[in-house]
């Protein structure tokens, strides 16, 4: 894989809390796909706190290793808010108030009734020479400066903020400036990307063996993570290749077959969603141990109250009883994880609450609850989608703790109802 | 801030998968707690793919300004796993196969009734002059060597291999080879974190202005986050201040009153179980725009069933007639998203469950379901004690999305019920 003639991009998080970790970032993959369309390949990605001369030093670095360097975070008002004048300082572009900054800002702040307050005015102070990217969402405006061949752009780290000055102001800039270089030959990348469910990372590796023609420019990325193994290929929007990106991604699907369940943006709560309005069928969940998962990850989606019913967190064994009508006795004799149970706590929701498909999880979440016979990790899903449509599935997740047993149970339970949703459509 | 004479860490976690985001970071906050506890202050994390000139440059410029570097993740068995490789390469000490970490993880895999695979052999390569670190849970060892004055460490970037091996491993390792560097005086440093609910960072900041005495060396950080803001106090474990670290994190307790609902590793349900627990207590949920989240983030703490008996997630308006005895007419006359509503939401779980408390939640997570008189953001909160012992509460969340609000939603519930069951163990 050769890395000459290639734009290189390092992505630069500013602020002490980020150091900590233990926040979701979502703002990586956005600004790596738009960059890739660019041409651009991420390859670092730099975090640190709110400390002047740490901040220089980190932007000084990612100018000699990276063409394109894009910042997030620091823009605030408060005196914590040092990347303005972290990047000043690296770049040597004084910092001056920019009119067209601040009346932006006043304007937005008047529609809201407020007036700047004076730690704000610190917002419209931008380093000389550096376009402002206009913030349609916030009051703190970013800006875009080239620097010893190197284009910076500094955004809000709020991804609602973040991504429309992406697209509305970063790349129209970065674009403009690339197309002056000539020395660099750039050449848009897209990425295809398809999310797999229910098998481990070594079988899709080994499906997709020998996908690849030789000498291709194309790369393969194979990524496990508890929900699923996500395959992506990464190459050249207009294909100098022997075969196209688009041929390539069919060719992987039809070697992976049913276990993929989405492509790009998809998330298994979103399939089936889509699933569900497409047929008109709606659902009602019981939940055991995923105590509410299932029916959180569902209800993300814009719009599912269209299909999701209701759902029952059946945590204690007489809520079974008493909410979805199995038997005391079904519990006693084979207990509350046993395939017999979930198989009834399916066709009691479905019956109850008289929606098309009713889907059950029971199962050892731990690290307590195991027994000699029953291990932590032992699940059985449910699925009733009326008399004689009706089946259960037994799952044993071995190697996590308890929130990557949930994780893992609650996707187990959507694929199997993603499932029987496709075949309902082929009927 | 003086930085002088501190002792500096950086933590570079490797992998592809890494640069794109969308994954829970949770190393980043146990490195940085037991690197303090060592009198090591974390200030540069650094992401970096799988590709071996890339990961020797991050480790040369880490090198440079560090002198603890902690590398995560690339330790596994395949052509991608690169951080033995590029370490040395970067530090000059050849690979070479041990003894000691061959024998250690054939015997690990024995015990599960495997051999080594061939690809699993280059797990046992380390470099020359290294130290190894045993894994207690996986295969892949990990190591440490020092080079031109900086201490680097190898872990696998899996938090429970990663955990042990560093209390084990590392810690000693590091604190040996601190005490032989006589040049830098390291200060062991402890963090006291508070976690609050229910008002804004600015709050915060106020009610703790002038907390900390003038030229303290402990760092007061102020940190928000949809959920919460959480207080964090950094200094000397052994205080030459003019008040300890403990005085001082009473004092700001004080000042903040009961927005604080917890402290160092507490999250909310774990802190609501607790209270639960000790006042002997059950809990049913009915959850509408949460979907199921609260029940969710309650069953993420072990031992939950004792005190979680059931929730409704009662999403469309039959569910809240048929499963809580919401009468239709009361629907009709305040609409689903109004107090009257959420009261008898509560009321009926808790009297169909027979549980000590009910909490439910209504409301408009968005981005659809507005009205004229009923935004996105508008959310109830009901709690329902028994006769005489009930309340709702109102919450108009601005600015965040539907799962920002369903994730303020379930803070504010689970807050309310805190807030309630404090008072109950008045009584």
């Amino acid at each position: 894989m050769s890395k000459t003639k290639v734009w290189t991009a390092e992505t630069i998080a500013i602020g002490s809390e980020l150091l900590l970790g233990g926040r979701m970032d979502t703002n990586s993959l956005f600004i790596a796909d738009r960059l890739a369309a660019c041409g651009v390949e991420l390859r670092y990605k730099t975090i640190v706190g709110d400390d002047l001369s740490d901040i220089v030093a980190v932007l000084k670095t990612a100018a000699r290793r990276a063409r394109v360097v894009i910042i997030t975070g620091g823009l605030g008002p408060t005196v914590d808010d040092l990347t303005r004048e972290a990047v000043a300082q690296a770049t040597g572009h004084r910092l001056g108030r920019r009119k067209a900054a601040l009346d932006e800002m006043t304007a937005r702040l008047a529609a809201w009734g407020r007036t700047p307050t004076k730690a704000q005015f610190r917002q419209a102070m931008i380093p000389a020479g550096a376009a402002i990217l206009s913030n349609p969402v916030g009051t703190a405006p970013g800006f875009a400066l080239n620097w010893k061949g190197t284009f910076f752009a500094a955004l809000p780290g709020v991804p609602r903020e973040m991504e429309p000055m992406f697209l509305d102001g970063v790349s129209p800039h970065l674009q403009a400036w690339m197309s002056s270089q000539k020395a660099i030959h750039a050449t848009p990348m897209i990425r295809l990307v398809l999310h797999t469910s229910g098998v481990p990372e070594s079988v899709v590796d080994q499906k997709l063996t020998g996908l690849l023609p030789k000498g291709s420019a194309i790369q393969l990325g194979i990524y496990a993570s508890p929900l699923e193994v996500m395959v992506s290929l990464t190459g050249p929007e207009t294909a100098p290749e022997p075969v196209t990106m688009t041929q390539l991604c069919d060719d992987a699907r039809t070697r992976l077959g049913d276990i993929v369940y989405g492509e790009a943006d998809d998330t298994m709560e979103s399939v089936v969603g889509r699933l569900l309005t497409e047929r008109q069928m709606t659902l009602a969940l019981a939940e055991s141990c995923t105590g509410g998962l299932i029916g959180h990850r569902l209800t993300q989606v814009p719009g599912s109250s269209a299909y999701v019913d209701r759902g029952i967190i059946s945590y204690s064994n007489r809520a079974k009883v008493d909410l979805l009508g199995v038997s005391a006795e079904l519990i006693a004799r084979h207990g509350a994880v046993s395939a017999e149970v979930a198989a009834a706590m399916a066709r009691g929701i479905r019956e109850r609450s008289g929606v098309s498909v009713g889907l059950s999880v029971t199962g050892i979440a731990g690290p307590g609850g195991a027994t000699e016979t029953k291990p932590v990790g032992l699940v059985y899903v449910g699925l009733d989608g009326g008399p004689g449509d009706a089946m259960t599935k037994e799952f044993r997740f071995h190697g996590g703790d308890r929130a990557v047993i949930k994780q893992r149970s609650s996707q187990a339970a959507l694929d199997l109802l993603r499932r029987w949703l496709i075949k309902k459509g082929c009927r």
